[in-house]
C-alpha cells in the first residue's frame, strides 16, 4: 500500500464479531513487504458456503479449487495469500493450493475440500510452498485478529481497508452480515471481480445461499468497472455459520428469506462501491444510469461502454463537461440506440435531448456538478423499458503511475 | 497541434500529384486556431468513389450524407472541416452538411450528391454555416496546395501529418495511389476509423473499388486501436479519377485487379500504422499477433482484448515485462482458449508455454526488447488455425494530459 490513500476513501466501519468466524493473520513473506500477507479465517463446523468466481478462460488454480469445493457447500476456513496470484503457474501452482488445503485441513481436523483458498498479486510466479506452509502455521497459532487487520492483510495495491456490514431479521432473530474486500485495479465485471469475503451468523442452506449471492452479484460486483480488465483470480465467497440459531433458510418462500436476500444485496453493493472508491488513481466516483433501452441487458452493455470509455473517464477527471463523449460511447456500444431520441443528464441538469443539446443549454451547473466527488450521468435511450446502473471512477495520471511500474 | 510531436512520428513522404485531383485549403475559423481548417479537394468528372464509414449508432450527419451519396458511386469533391465534428447536432447539423454540398456543387456545376463531406472535432456543437460557406468560397478561389498542407489541415489533435503512397501496374500502365489520414484519439476498429482519404488515377468502377476498399479495411483500419473508443465520424473514402487510362477495373478477374487490390491494401496498412504512431501519448508501437485460435474472428477478438487492455498498455509504457497481464487479457476475451496450451512471446523470446513460464525463463532479452520503440507480442492459443494481427500503442501520462483538457 504505497500509493497515496484514495481521496474517495471511507473510514473503516465498526464491525461486530460473527459467531463461528475467527480471523488470523501472519507474515508469509511473499514479497519484501513489511506487513502481514497471509489471512487464515477459520469457520466453525456446520458453515455453509456459496461463491461467484471469475469467468476468465485463464483462471488461477485457486479459482478452480474453489469451484470444485463449492459443489459440496461446506467450509471450515478461507486462506488468502497477498502479493502473488499464483495464476498461470501450471502444476506447481496447483500443488501449492493442494498443500495449503491439506495443511489447513490437518490443523482443523477436516477435509481439504472444506478449505477455500484465494491468492492475489502478480501473475505467472508460482506461490512458494514453503513460505505458504510456514505462514499458515504462524497464522494458526497466532491470536485472533480484528476485521481491520484481516482486511489490510488481503490487500495489494489497495489504498484503504474496505469492509461493510448489515443486519436482517430472519425467523425472529437478528442476523448479521460482514463483508471484507480487496481490489483497486484489474477490476471489470464478469460475474465476480476481485476478492471479497462475506460472513454471516445466519443459518442458510448452501443452495439458497448460492442463489442469493448470485442474485446480489448481478446488481453489484457485475456492475462495477475500474479499467475493463478482468482478473484471473476474482472470487467472492459467502460463509454462513448458522450460529444465530434461526431455522435454516432453504427457499425463497421461507420467512425471512426476502429480508436476508435484501441484506446480502445491500452488503454486496456497499462492498462494490468501496472497490470503485479505491479504483487505481480515482478522484471521482461515477454513477451511470441508463434507461429506455430495449432490455436490461442492453442497458447494462451501453452503461458499461460509457463506464469503460477512456475518453469519458478522462473528461470527468478533467472536470470537462464534454458530454459528446457520452454520445460517442453510446454509439459504439453496438446495442440498439436511436440518435435522435437520445437524452443525456449530468447530475440534475439535462444537457441533451432528442439528439442534440437542449435549447439554451447552460454549462455552468454541469461544470459545478463535475467539480464534486460524486458524479451522476443519466442516459435515456428512448426505445424501451430496459434499465441498468453501473459504477466506475475517473481515469487519471494516478492510474498510469500505479500501473506503469506496479511489478518492478 | 499543440501536443509535442509523437516520438513515433514519420517524416512526411514525397508524394506525386494524382491527375484529376486538386487540393485546396482555407481558414474557416471553426476554432481560435492560427491555421487552415477547411480542406476542399476537387475531383475531375468521371471519378469513382467508395467508402467505409463508422458503425456507430450515433453517426454524424456527414457520415449519413456520405452513406447515401456512396450509392451513386461518383464524386466531384471532398470537403473536410477540422475543429468541429458537427455530430449530435440535430436538424442544424444536417442543414450545415446540405448547405456545404449545395454550395460546392454550385461552384463545380455538379449535383450535391457528388460532394462528400467529413468533419472532425468536438461533438455536440453545430457547425457554423456562415463560416463553412465563407471558408468554402475562399478555398475554391485559392491556388491549389500541396498534399502536406491538405494533410495538416484535416488534423486536430494529430501531432504529425500522416500520408502514404504506392503504385501498381494495371493493364500495362502504372497507377499511383496516395492516401492522407488524420486521427490520434477516439481510435478503435469498427469498420472504419478516423478520417482517411485515398486518391488514385486508376480507372476503377465504383462497385469494384468498394469491394477492394472493404477488403483492405478489414486487415488495416479494422485492426488498429488507440483507446477502444470509436468515433461518431469515422470515414475512409477512396476516389479513382481514371486518368491513368487503363481499361476500367470492374471485376476481380480483370488483368491488374490483383495488383490494384494489393496496392490498396498496402496503402491502407501504411496509413493505419501511421495513425497508431500518432496515438495520443504513444511512445511505443505495438504489434500483437494471435495464432492458433478457433477462427480468424476469434483471434482478432483476443488480439483486440490484449490491445485494449489498460494494464497491458501501461506495462509496456513502463517497459515492464509483466506478461501475466497478457494472460489476463486472453482470459477475459470471452473466446475459446485453453490456459494450459497457451504460449506467449515478446519479440523473439518465448516467455510462456503450456500454461506457465518457460523453463529457465530469462527476463533480460524481454526487458531489452521492451526498451525499443517497436514491440511485438505473439500469442498462440493452441486450439486451431485462426490468426489475426492488430496494432496499438502504449497508454501513458501523455494520453491523460491530452484528454483531461482537450476541449477546454
Amino acid at each position: 500500500m504505497t500509493s497515496p490513500r484514495s481521496p474517495l476513501a471511507r473510514p473503516f466501519p465498526l464491525l461486530p464479531q460473527i459467531a463461528g468466524v475467527t480471523p488470523h493473520v501472519a507474515r508469509a513473506g511473499y514479497k519484501a513487504w513489511e506487513r502481514t500477507d497471509l489471512t487464515f479465517i477459520t469457520l466453525d463446523p456446520g458453515t455453509s458456503v456459496a461463491g461467484v468466481l471469475t469467468q476468465s478462460k485463464c483462471p488461477s488454480p485457486e479459482v478452480e479449487w474453489c469451484r470444485a469445493a463449492l459443489v459440496l457447500g461446506q467450509a471450515r476456513a478461507i486462506v488468502v495469500n497477498a502479493g502473488n496470484a499464483n495464476a498461470f503457474t501450471g502444476a506447481r501452482g496447483r500443488a501449492a493450493v493442494e498443500v495449503i488445503a491439506a495443511r489447513a485441513a490437518g490443523q482443523l481436523g477436516c477435509q481439504p475440500s472444506d478449505i477455500f483458498v484465494a491468492s492475489t498479486g502478480v501473475i505467472g510466479v508460482p506461490l512458494p510452498i514453503d513460505k505458504a506452509e510456514a505462514g499458515l502455521d504462524a497464522a494458526f497459532s497466532a491470536a485472533p485478529c480484528s476485521w481491520e487487520e484481516a482486511t489490510n492483510t488481503i490487500g495489494t495495491t489497495d489504498t484503504f481497508a474496505k469492509a461493510a456490514m448489515t443486519t436482517a431479521v430472519v425467523d425472529g432473530r437478528t442476523v448479521t452480515l460482514v463483508g471484507i474486500i480487496k481490489g483497486s485495479g484489474m477490476i471489470a465485471p464478469d460475474m465476480a471481480t476481485m476478492l471479497g469475503f462475506i460472513f454471516t451468523d445466519a443459518a442458510v442452506e448452501p443452495a439458497f445461499l448460492q442463489a442469493a449471492l448470485s442474485e446480489a452479484n448481478r446488481a453489484s460486483f457485475s456492475c462495477i468497472t475500474v479499467d475493463s480488465d478482468t482478473s484471473t483470480s476474482d472470487s467472492v465467497l459467502a460463509f454462513a455459520t448458522g450460529k444465530a440459531g434461526n431455522t435454516p433458510l432453504s427457499d425463497a418462500e421461507d420467512a425471512g428469506a426476502d429480508a436476508f436476500r435484501a441484506a446480502l444485496s445491500d452488503l454486496c453493493l456497499q462492498l462494490a462501491h468501496l472497490v470503485v472508491r479505491d479504483g487505481e488513481g480515482a478522484t471521482k466516483f461515477i454513477e451511470i444510469a441508463v434507461t429506455g433501452a430495449e432490455s436490461d441487458a442492453s442497458a447494462r452493455t451501453i452503461a458499461l461502454s460509457i463506464a469503460n470509455s477512456p475518453l469519458v473517464k478522462t473528461a470527468i477527471a478533467g472536470e470537462d463537461a464534454n458530454w459528446g463523449r457520452v454520445v460517442m460511447a453510446v454509439g459504439k456500444a453496438g446495442e440498439p440506440a436511436e440518435r435522435d431520441s437520445l437524452a443525456i443528464r449530468f447530475g440534475d441538469t439535462q444537457v441533451a435531448q432528442g439528439g442534440l443539446a437542449v435549447v439554451g443549454y447552460d454549462e455552468a451547473p454541469v461544470a459545478a456538478h463535475l467539480k464534486g466527488q460524486d458524479i451522476e450521468i443519466g442516459v435515456d435511450i428512448g426505445l424501451g423499458e430496459g434499465s441498468a446502473t453501473v459504477w466506475t471512477c475517473d481515469l487519471t495520471h494516478g492510474y498510469i503511475s500505479i500501473n506503469a511500474d506496479y511489478r518492478s
